[in-house]
């Protein structure tokens, strides 16, 4: 079996960790017995820069035929976020109608969470974010610029097949782990999207009697992210909700160098892509300090939804336990004062 | 000089609370020289089981006439939190046109963090919160229900007139502060409403050239109240976004239970209502441990608002001298036994 991975390394230390992580894929696959083929696309704002676009106009259809993405990140100081962001990121999301964004948070053991009391494996939750529509959809306007009677509008859509999608597949992932959902919405304050929202999870529920249902207000799940994560199981939520929840949940993990992130087109027709949730950190490119692990988790989670369950094990299970190991070599944002290239040395070690 | 208040308790220990700062709200004022006349409206949830509406018709005009409002908490657990707060809060703050919503966000020594590594004082911010429109706006719709093209939309209006009023509020503190505005935005997913935003934090800037303006995603943020919540002075957020930031800095600087709120009608024309930050808290109703330390800075708010500076520094440091104080009573949620009584007559002492 061989796997087609498109590789878009993107801006800043996604470049790096993108490259730095390649001989470990490689020597997964080759002990999970397959092999990847990998094509790497220089795309991103360096491009912009030069040729005014972040991708090519064939670039949907160029990826189309892989069997998945491996993003690195997007972003650059020069260019407004708006622009790198919604010229490459999200029109592949919404081109291959990866409706499912997944985000574990797991805090590992050798890992310290910023929060008193907690310990390795103290958290482990995983949210369900909705990807394509919500909050994150384009539609809107602005109006009267430069008036006292300017006006600037942002209209959010949900559908009945984005929502039922995305709530889904978090019950489906409720009922193989412990049985517990989270809903978290806004709907006292939000009485179109939010209530239709909940009404959907109301509906769905019923198909699943024996997972039990809290529902949070984004406020509050926020607030208790920080105050009981431990007490979490799967959090399902919107475009923008599941976008603050999880940078949370990665940060009471202990870092965003460690917080994976899958972006699932369910019905397979088209390629899923696989990005950390870091961003291109500008501040450190260049220093080859970034921390390679939540690509690596990524290429985990890559792996798993191509069905190679050894493989996505293997890498998961190196990750966790070098993180487990004192004497292992860490990057800064965990408190070493090692670089990308000997993680993932000593990384390869453990496969 | 008299001033007229007008009470108004709400629901679960939004009551309690109120009820308990009464006299400590007359002990202060009476030391500042000044009096204050009180005048309880029992509106909120038992009043919608048992009449249909949270308020009664004349509500907004019946408030008109104060000087101010002390609002406890609105919310019940038979009722849908959409009806409770549409029914009450909001409608309030739309109608008096309260657009700053002010929320400090301040670690008392004393308390505990649950963040490691930070102790009393390390943490001093204040957010300013777009009050009556953004993603709040009523505006919206839900269409083609129980079929499969169903679809929800949920729109958010940002005005000019808005949007400046929150700004150059937050900008005015930050120069009566430490000079730092965090500008906290999503526009790289929200091209109309929240670049918009960003356009009008840029042009009153010019007008504050000693501010420095950061500026930051919403999930970026959300992440980094729990990863630095020491380096931040004021920041700015629309209504949604400024929502969830005031409750991560409530829970960072210790409990819920301590979290004030000011809701400004900026012109003065209409009265300003302050509020605890936390909820009606239904788990906790009736058993007299609800904190009412929330209520008593809320006060403290009041006073400043009002002008009556000694009063609102007198609340405000008898409640950071009971929290210093090892010996002092403390409600359950700082960790103590003691119910909402004791510490207020504890608290009289330190006027
Ligand atoms: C970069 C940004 C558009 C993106 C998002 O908001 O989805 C990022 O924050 C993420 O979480 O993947
Ligand atoms: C109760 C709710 C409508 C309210 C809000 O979202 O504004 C509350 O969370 C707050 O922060 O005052």
């Amino acid at each position: 079996m061989t796997y087609d991975i498109a590789l878009l390394p993107g801006d800043g230390i996604g470049v790096e960790v993108v490259d730095a992580t390649l001989p470990i894929l490689e020597d997964a696959a080759e002990r999970g017995g397959f092999s990847v083929e990998t094509t790497r696309y220089d795309w991103g704002s360096e491009r912009y820069l030069q040729e005014g676009a972040m991708m090519p106009a064939d670039a949907i259809e160029t990826l189309e035929g892989h069997d998945a993405i491996l993003l690195g990140a997007v972003g650059h100081p020069d260019i407004p976020d708006h622009v790198t962001l919604r010229g490459m990121m999200l029109p592949i999301r919404k081109a291959f109608d990866q409706q499912v964004c997944k985000r574990p948070s797991v805090l590992f053991e050798g890992v310290e969470s910023p929060l008193r009391g907690y310990e390795g494996e103290d958290i482990d939750f995983v949210v369900f974010r909705e990807n394509t529509e919500g909050e994150y959809t384009d539609a809107g306007g602005h109006e009267h610029q430069g008036y006292a009677h300017e006006v600037a509008v942002q209209t959010a859509i949900y559908t009945r097949q984005g929502t039922e999608a995305i709530v889904r597949e978090a019950f489906e992932a409720a009922e193989e782990r412990d049985g517990r959902l989270t809903n978290v919405t806004k709907s006292n304050a939000q009485a179109h999207g939010m209530v239709f929202w909940d009404q959907i999870v109301a509906e769905i529920a019923e198909e699943y009697p024996e997972v039990t249902v809290e529902r949070l207000l984004v406020d509050a799940a926020s607030m208790d992210l920080v105050r009981r994560p431990d007490e979490f199981d799967v959090i399902v939520a919107s475009n923008l909700f599941g976008d603050i929840l999880t940078d949370l949940g990665a940060i009471v993990s202990g870092s965003m160098g460690l917080a994976p992130s899958a972006n699932i087109n369910v019905e397979g027709h088209s390629p899923s892509m696989f990005e950390p949730v870091h961003g291109s950190a500008p501040d450190i490119t260049g220093e080859g300090v970034a921390n390679p692990l939540a690509t690596v988790l990524s290429v985990s989670m890559l792996f798993d939804h191509l069905g190679e369950d050894d493989a996505a094990a293997n890498l998961w299970n190196a990750v966790a336990s070098q993180l487990a190991d004192d004497g292992a070599p860490r990057t800064p944002d965990l408190g070493g004062a090692s670089g990308t290239e000997s993680v993932v040395s000593d990384l390869r070690t453990r496969l």
